[in-house]
């Protein structure tokens, strides 16, 4: 636009599908300054099918992405309820917006048909804007279902979904040690916003949000950086804020049987809605990392299981080596400790349990004495949330890091499967 | 590190001055599994001088770096208040101290000696870790002075500093509108820690703050992702959360003149010890994103003075033609409304004021309404407070923007010019 006048009407229609990046590109060329419109087209265009950070991660597809895709960067996470007067109706609606606008930004295009760019001027733009000229950036969009939403704390079926319930999807139990706050657990629906550029998450959750303004609103959120796990043997194992390697035993993309068996329901687990969809667990875990740096090195690689700079087992070997929980040393203790996180989360301990972890970590600036608010935000994806649980029940008793980490946020949903190309998420739950 | 058994005394020296990235390559090759020792060495080793992401900007040099070299992509900030009891020859070890972490850190390498990976195993490792294996992401480390530190809140001169006392570093005057809130300003001194990866940065105000242990504590802090200014005409400008361009009219490394003229400190403005500094002014502002996404796209480019897609002034022309603020429309009012940012803002308003804006977006999670705790964290360098003082004296008065925003932080440091190699920041002033 090289004027303040508002275009009259008329203005050529704008090109379908054309990325952020295009418009970029567009703008390098001067074309943007001549009035076109430059925004997303509202009709669904399904992502390229080419994964990765510069194409997207198709939104349509069988499973929803942000789960065994490539572990991003950043995190922006909203957990929303739905506010009184909803009715189903206005659910679906949400539910079908909300599909088409995370199909639309995933693509790297924005959320309206004009967007912040250029019109119409009588309108709050369509699009927040902040995005523009920004790539992609890998982002996904996940969304889940809490248990509130088939059952009110009150008791009352307020969308008709009791009978739809899956078995599984209660509230967590109560873990020993558990210092929950109020308000930073809990909610009717969640979306889990990855990118590797933080202003790009941000940019979905807000957008989002505010397509659901009247209908449901944040009830607790979080910022993320620093993936502390990798889904995919391509990526590096990254370090959490302990300063240790975090996820060397992740369940990864690249074992398919094990995604079936541990991540992902399957038919008949439990009401066909949910088939191909999975079970998300957060924990707001805030660490005492100033008390954690005070202690020796030793005593630190002894509550891990593990060396602080290689990653490997004490049981000797490098990070991917499997660890030999009866090998002793020189007195005769086993090399990793009986309370050592490692030993008493192993799948070997636990009847093979594993999760997909998906987690982030966090620095809320500090508190009165001048310690950082940071942590792990833990994310997990299992097949049943009973894998989570009898982990975190072994763990929450007898695991030497307790003293240094502190629950105080939990919540669980259900994540349907992916939607085809003109359905919405979770359509199958309303049939 | 093949085994668990703690290695005897006589390990081989750290190579001098390996980076992160050497680690990484040499962990790559297998040496790592050596037990070689891979930390940093206290030894202060000047960056090479090759400026940039991957070499890293050198910390000792005239002016501190993270001023005008290009504004990264990440913040975390902290101020710091000095602990009761600290003395001025702890003040002086602390600036010492703090300087040859800096050095390291922003060179890519760990804090200290031996660093996290292997010992010794009897006492915390020197580094935290969690930055491991990442690159130097063009850290930058700012340190600065707040006016308590030369007279406490109680008239006190806790370390001989008042002769020094720069005079116009002094609290910053209330403003119409500044809600400010209790412990989100001032300090004692502050830390401006400022990378392409946030974890670089967390790192970096972590460990500082460790370092700090018993001689000073966090006061308050703050993360900040999406650079909203550039500092070079390399750089694109970026996008604030109203969803508009941010810092076109910034002063950029390249104008150096008007570096000099605006914001460093000059020989003779004030005690010799701050001439090739600057003053920081932080302002943490609140945007009320919700409702200024429900205001018309008119009515936004009103406020602003700009077009939200090109970032244009409503005058005509392109981002980075000049406003003409007597250019009229049909109406024969001023395109550019009496009200608006640019206008107000804009140096031919503030008598050739002119500041180099560094500031971040924030979103600090959500109020209890669901609203987003978000804004933008604003920083500023100047030769003089005063130039703030008066173009945010005639905003508060006028600005239509201020419907949209509250002023709840708000901070005031003298930054010392760089230090050269052997020496720590400061110095001049403890002369």
């Amino acid at each position: 636009m090289t004027d303040a006048t508002p275009p009259s009407a008329g203005r050529p229609a704008a090109p379908r599908g054309l990325s952020r990046r295009g418009l970029l590109g567009l703008a390098g060329a001067g074309i943007a300054g001549l009035g076109l419109g430059v925004a997303g087209d509202r009709t669904v265009i399904a992502a390229t099918g080419g994964a990765g950070t510069a194409a997207g991660y198709p939104f349509y597809a069988r499973h929803q992405a942000g789960i065994v895709t490539p572990a991003q960067d950043r995190l922006h996470f909203a957990s929303f309820d739905l506010s009184p007067g909803t009715s189903r109706a206005d659910l679906i609606a949400l539910l079908r917006d909300w599909t088409v606008a995370a199909a639309a930004m995933t693509a790297g295009r924005d959320v309206g048909e004009f967007g912040a760019v250029d019109g119409p001027y009588d309108a709050p733009p369509e699009d927040t804007g902040e995005a523009l000229g920004l790539e992609p950036a890998g982002l996904t969009i996940t969304f889940g279902f809490g248990p509130t939403l088939f059952e009110a704390t009150d008791g009352t079926d307020r969308f008709g979904l009791a009978s739809q319930r899956p078995a599984d999807l209660v509230d967590l139990p109560h873990f020993p040690g558990d210092m929950l706050e109020e308000g930073q657990g809990g909610g009717d629906l969640c979306i889990q916003a990855c990118a590797n550029d933080p202003q790009v998450a941000v940019h979905a959750v807000r957008n989002l949000s505010r397509i659901a303004f009247g209908k449901a609103a944040i009830r607790w959120s979080q910022l993320g950086f620093g993936r502390t796990s990798s889904t995919s043997t391509s990526q590096a194992t990254p370090r959490n804020l302990f300063g240790f390697k975090d996820g060397t035993a992740n369940i990864k993309a690249e074992e398919p049987a094990a995604v079936d068996e541990q991540v992902w329901v399957q038919s008949g687990d439990g009401p066909a809605w949910l088939a191909g969809g999975s079970y998300l667990v957060t924990r707001r875990i805030r660490m005492t990392i100033e008390t954690w740096d005070r202690t020796i090195l030793r005593e630190q690689e002894a509550i891990i299981g593990r060396s602080k700079g290689e990653g490997a087992p004490l049981s000797g070997g490098s990070e991917f080596t499997e660890p030999d929980f009866d090998k002793a040393g020189p007195d005769d203790a086993p090399l990793i400790d009986k309370a050592a996180h490692v030993r008493l989360a192993h799948p070997s301990r636990n009847e093979g349990r594993r999760m997909l972890r998906r987690g982030y970590n966090f620095v809320d600036g500090n508190d009165e004495l001048g310690r950082l608010d940071a942590g792990l935000f833990f994310i997990s994806f299992q097949r049943s949330p009973e894998q989570f649980s009898a982990v975190q029940l072994s763990l929450a008793r007898n695991d030497a890091m307790n003293e240094y980490t502190r629950h105080v946020g939990s919540a669980l949903f259900a994540v349907p499967p992916g939607a085809r190309d003109g359905a919405y998420i979770g359509q199958a739950l309303f049939a």
